[in-house]
């Protein structure tokens, strides 16, 4: 009879947390488009047998399975030549959205540490956790909320598990590829998850009632949680010095024949240093209109198999795009495209460049894009890619002069429009915000390279001068 | 000084072909979103050496380069298990872009074709190729251009190249792990593309300089004929009458201890039927709103591991989504997904079924989808893939009582809106789309199952007993 009683109290008890785990996720659905907009992204690992999948199960019975997505993928090894988050850009929630990933960095992470052959040492470790949580922060800045989940089991009790487990159930127990019978192995990855950091909440898979509810518990805390994006404060903004170089720009006549020369001889240098190592380069090219970024870019491919590169040319985003981190649709076209060469036609820049100028971006919004492009930048220069940024600049004459020759010429007419104008009557907005941007984006690991284009020649040639520096190949 | 002049006039030819290219490109841009719009793709193939890789650089050069986008993978065998479109569902280009594609479905088929151990028979080929040319004819319809280009050599010409290349070379000439210094393997591949249907170009790669004029004068002439969308005639169109399932649902009691028994035993039996195989299972609910379409999903997926199937709730399309071809976004869910079941929560029906009756979709545009329709599930099937289609068939009495019902139980009033309210008021309308949508899509391989749901108990078991026929299973 009082078992009875129990059971009820537990059903009345679980009912109510349905209703409110349902109401939770058509709020945070509904939050989509409006200033309190987010997403909630769940980290769940774990030992072996704890019960992630039964508490997502359970979670999935209580909820609106429609509106919760689940992503399960094997863990992989961290790869030196591609970043922790580039496999994961399509596991980015989008705003109103609610996934789990059971697939997740940390796991890749954890299969790394535990690599038979070459374990990971400590200090590398815990480099990458430094790394993804500072990932995760992005994200959280950009209202991609990150809970992680770590579910515990005990020696004892995991082993009893493994005895009463049936032949049947084995296929999704391949976690880390570990052998969960050998205490050695089981002892280090409970030393390797005491140094993940501290914002990990850890639920005890003793008892499957309890750790249910509390996994629960967390996911619908988590999802109530919504944000006032209009609460942030805005930064005292101290705007930077315009250099000298995008105001004096220098022209010096080139000789047609030398220069000729010079461009043949340096386009097959820049191919050739580009393929020689098999590692990914990215090239951005940013700079006021018809400062030659077209030009410069054919120059470049003329040299490469068309197989071999990609460009990219960056417009306004899309609105998928815009319910995401503001980088993430240039982590997903990194992740797309498996070309060495990436080209980019303006770039993720736009962010503090055009967007602060024409108010698409926040204030504090495009003030904190300086931190988070450096790490994305970073990010990549670690796994092997080399980043080169060439801002063209030109001077206001040559740039009038270039617009009425584009008007004049069919040829070049698809190449002017009422928007350059428009932007050009901004240019000294452009130019504060171009010089904030080298201020704050000129990093060791990817510099800008600022290149004066109103004597075309010479500027063609300076931009393969830059490649090859960056290359380190000059 | 003979020579001297023939060089000049080729290079004003090629001014004039560019020039026209560059315009075409941007026309074709340009034609985004208005009653013009369509996008091109190009597919290439051909005999190693002649000079598809050339061909295309040579095309990059003249036009913009960022508005060409080239994509170039290595060649697959044909999977029996996977519709030989599904990996190239990102490679379709979008309204207003062009496309070259290097790795294409026709490389996988040659490939599979000249496979070693397994060569396909003539009969398999040519249904491929069949089956190819049917699904480029959708594309079509649906305003993506297809132009398959042939580069050919003769048997002399090739061993001659091949004599002359240097090492360094030799990277990209792997096209169909050929032996192409192997005059029997040359004569199968000669073959083969005899067999490829006639709306191929074939290019000779014998004299370069008139290969590559050849090639971007049919790349140009792809992109100048923009197509009069409104031009299309609308058949006459005959409703089918409606089925008396839709009208007439039986609603007989069933007791709840039977119930329960019942639903355990078919659930269970589902779950195992769906993974035995490891064969894709696709689910598809469509139906009035509150039939239950929800509960049916959830009872189905209780006795699943959430890490072995997706649920879809497919809402309006997004508008990068509009800007292909209506199926594409299914192609591309069905892509990025690998759990082995998938259901979907309204379905690729939506094109026949919400868009015909609330107009978003001109009468030309769904009354070709039952074709279009038709034959991507029969893809599906041709690919161990199994189709389960389930109507959930309500009386309108029935759903007015449940629409009251929600509006008054907290817990369920986020599944009731304004929309189901002027749903409602269409009734006849969404039945006559219904009576035409099972006229057409009942197909041997695909059929539907039209379930009564007045009694949701009953409904619910029907709905088990539906799928384990579909699989095979009851």
């Amino acid at each position: 009879m009082c078992k009875e009683k129990t059971k009820q109290k537990i059903k009345s008890q679980e009912d109510q947390l349905s209703l409110e785990l349902i109401e939770a996720q058509y709020d945070l659905k509904d939050s989509r488009g409006t200033d309190r907009a987010k997403s909630v992204l769940i980290i769940v690992s774990g030992i072996e047998l704890a019960g992630k999948g039964e508490a997502v199960k359970q979670l999935r019975e209580w909820v609106d399975p429609r509106h919760l997505h689940v992503k399960a993928t094997t863990a992989e090894l961290l790869s030196t030549q591609q970043t922790f988050w580039e496999t994961y850009a399509n596991s980015i929630p989008s705003e109103g959205e609610l996934i789990i990933l059971f697939g997740n960095w940390y796991n890749d992470l954890l299969k790394t540490a535990m690599h038979v052959s070459k374990p990971l040492d400590e200090t590398l470790f815990d480099a990458y956790i430094q790394q993804m949580r500072q990932f995760e922060q992005d994200l959280k800045q950009n209202n991609v909320d990150v809970v992680k989940i770590w579910f515990d089991l005990s020696w004892k009790s995991l082993q009893k598990r493994l005895d009463n487990m049936n032949a049947s159930e084995q296929q999704w127990h391949k976690l880390h590829g570990l052998d969960w019978r050998n205490k050695k192995e089981y002892d280090t990855i409970q030393k390797l998850r005491q140094r993940f950091s501290e914002d990990w909440i850890y639920i005890d898979g003793e008892d499957p009632i309890a750790r249910n509810q509390q996994f629960a518990a967390h996911v619908l805390s988590a999802m109530k949680d919504l944000p006032q994006h209009n609460g942030l404060v805005e930064h005292q903004w101290q705007q930077s010095p315009i250099p000298e170089q995008l105001t004096q720009i220098e022209n010096q006549p080139l000789d047609k024949a030398e220069y000729k020369q010079q461009l043949k001889k340096l386009s097959l240098k820049v191919a050739r240093a580009m393929l020689q190592h098999q590692r990914r380069v990215i090239i951005v090219f940013e700079g006021m209109d018809a400062a030659g970024k077209g030009g410069a870019i054919k120059r470049i491919v003329k040299r490469l198999d068309p197989r071999e590169y990609e460009i990219t040319s960056i417009a306004a985003p899309e609105p998928f795009e815009l319910r995401h981190p503001y980088l993430w649709r240039f982590w997903r076209k990194l992740e797309e495209n498996n070309s060495l060469i990436h080209i980019f036609d303006r770039s993720w820049y736009g962010r503090i460049l055009v967007e602060r100028v024409e108010g698409f971006a926040k204030p504090f919004e495009w003030q904190r894009a300086y931190d988070e492009i450096n790490r994305f930048e970073k990010d990549l220069v670690d796994t092997q890619t080399v980043v080169v940024k060439i801002w063209l600049a030109i001077s206001k004459d040559e740039q009038e002069k270039r617009f009425k020759a584009r008007e004049e010429t069919p040829r070049k007419q698809y190449k002017i429009t009422d928007e350059d104008w428009r932007n050009r009557a901004k240019w000294d907005d452009y130019l504060n915000a171009a010089a904030d941007m080298f201020e704050r984006s000129i990093t060791p690991y990817a510099p800008w390279h600022i290149i004066a284009t109103d004597n075309k020649r010479q500027a063609r040639l300076d931009i393969f001068q830059a490649i090859l520096k960056q290359l380190k190949a000059d």
